[in-house]
């Protein structure tokens, strides 16, 4: 087995967080690597002689474009490992060209947004957020049975758009509930839908039958505002829509609208922009829960990138494919 | 198969949560039963025109304690069916020393339990109502990496107080996630924690080990305050208490103290008093999630407790034994 020069590129105090003291011991017996030097700039000279010997880029989030100038620099390198989820911002058409291998560790991200949803869902059909809202305000008895008859996870319908890594996830984990689960995707049919134990909907049918609707696509241009104001129209009175994907997927501005009457609640994790004006409704309508984009991999989950990363770069020594390699071609489907 | 006589013993408007309209169908298929006729009096003409027949008693919420008078005045009854969970209330000593048959639905307020507490641990784990009041106070982007370096669902503890039927369906429902789980029962041994999968530790140990306690201990006057203010210490900083049992378990001034200090967060469905006092600092601590009890069977969830008294009848009525059985032994250590 060979051991591959591999250089870090990624923000600065990144390793610290991706790797456990023991996943850097073991990145050093699968690569030959310094992991005191992380490469933030690629066009430094420091960065200049760390490529110019690197079989391996392994790069994280802050990783700068790997473009045609840089891949000069990088006669040897001939895979990018990335620990992190997207590559379009690093990987450019250059890499593609000169057919350099990438890797993803976006397979570390489908368990922390699914288990951040399956949370949700159950906490959305029980109408966990406006009672404990309701309490706060009132601060006497509230009479559950009658102003909430409908809450409960029992036969309620949820509505999956997009059986994605996440949304197939999602799908799995909500299997030992009494719910029933619908699924909206382009590129399933309704054996493969039947297979994963769920029924599948066109995305307007989806919208008006279901009581939580979770959304999983991918952030493309044939997917923005794919929640436009008619869609979100078509959710029933009550029903609780949760964006944990990308912000560019739902016309903010329809959804606000409708939040602001009351009809619908939502669980927002993702935005447009990313980060709100401070002016934003969204931070105090009631029926909302307003989070700074945490579904995803936080704090030690941020170590699963880092392992499967690691894992990556130890089947490449070995002579092996990639288990989750991206290939230009996926680029259209994937966010 | 024979169709037994009985009479509905509840709050007058609990039927039409408990019954949809096919399980009322049902229910007069398997029993002799006039579904428009609630008892809530049992010491009534009508009550006792209807007791002076009835072979079962389908007791819900409100249904008032079957005492000796009453046994006298319901000479061919045989069982009480509770639509609920706990049957101290209504089942009195009397009954026992008849021999009444006595079944429960408490099996149907697992589910709920588990699946609000799973929600919970999850989101606990992730820091996620922190984080969501992080933003809303700040209005600007949050740094989650270094300012919640140690959250997420990765290799975390979790400890389970009581293996009961909830805490050990919570154990269950815990298995898809990568994390270590620990349980703390005076009725469980080691090989039995372990065919459940999970660690068993003394109570101390377990506060001192978890990241998230959860407790589903029976309220007992053997349990009350068994979270004392020395074990609430033994928490680690940053650790999440969940209680959804009940209040008389938790030294609940104990408790405000140490959440007064911000060492520690709780979700916390359960009081004492039930309803607290409008001044009580449960209601605006920021590191409290505080609901109205909420994490039983609520709403629709209410038609599993209907649907399983009318299994329970159905049983009766074929001359089987009650699936769900309640035991007067039972009593020393069930809620």
């Amino acid at each position: 087995m060979s051991k591959p020069e591999a250089v870090l590129a990624m923000q600065p105090d990144l390793p610290q967080r991706l790797f456990s003291p023991a996943a850097l011991d073991r990145l050093q017996t699968v690569a030959s690597v310094d992991p005191d030097v992380v490469v933030s700039e690629l066009s430094t000279a420091e960065a200049r002689a760390c490529l110019a010997r690197a079989e391996i880029i392994l790069s994280g989030w802050g990783c700068p474009p790997i473009d045609a100038a840089i891949l000069e620099s990088a006669p040897a390198l001939r895979a990018i490992v990335h620990a992190g989820g997207g590559v379009k911002g690093h990987v450019t058409p250059a890499c593609w060209e000169r057919g350099i291998l990438v890797s993803t560790a976006a397979r570390a991200n489908v368990g922390p947004v699914a288990e951040y949803t399956l949370a949700m869902i159950l906490l959305a059909n029980k109408a966990a957020h406006r009672m404990a809202r309701t309490y706060a305000d009132r601060r006497v008895a509230v009479d559950l049975l009658t102003e909430f008859p409908t809450v409960g996870n029992y036969r309620k319908t949820v509505g999956i758009i997009g059986a994605s890594r996440i949304g197939s996830r999602v799908i799995e984990l909500l299997r030992p509930f009494d719910l029933d689960v619908l699924v909206s995707d382009p590129y399933l049919d309704g054996a493969a839908a039947n297979r994963l134990g769920v029924e599948l909907r066109e995305l307007d049918d989806l919208m008006a039958e279901s009581d939580v609707v979770s959304i999983h696509a991918p952030a493309l241009p044939s997917t923005r505002h794919m929640l436009d104001a008619r869609r979100l129209a078509l959710l029933r009175d009550g029903a609780v829509l949760i964006n944990t994907a990308r912000g560019s997927l739902v016309d903010q501005d329809a959804l606000v609208a409708e939040l602001a009457t009351g009809r619908i609640d939502a669980v927002i994790d993702v935005t447009e922009p990313e980060v709100l004006p401070p002016d934003s409704p969204l931070y105090e309508l009631p029926n909302v829960v307003l989070t700074p984009h945490i579904a995803g991999a936080l704090g030690v989950e941020v170590r699963r990138l880092g392992d499967s990363a690691i894992d990556e770069i130890e089947r490449y020594a070995a002579g092996e494919p990639f288990a989750h390699p991206v290939a230009v071609a996926d680029l259209e489907r994937i966010a």
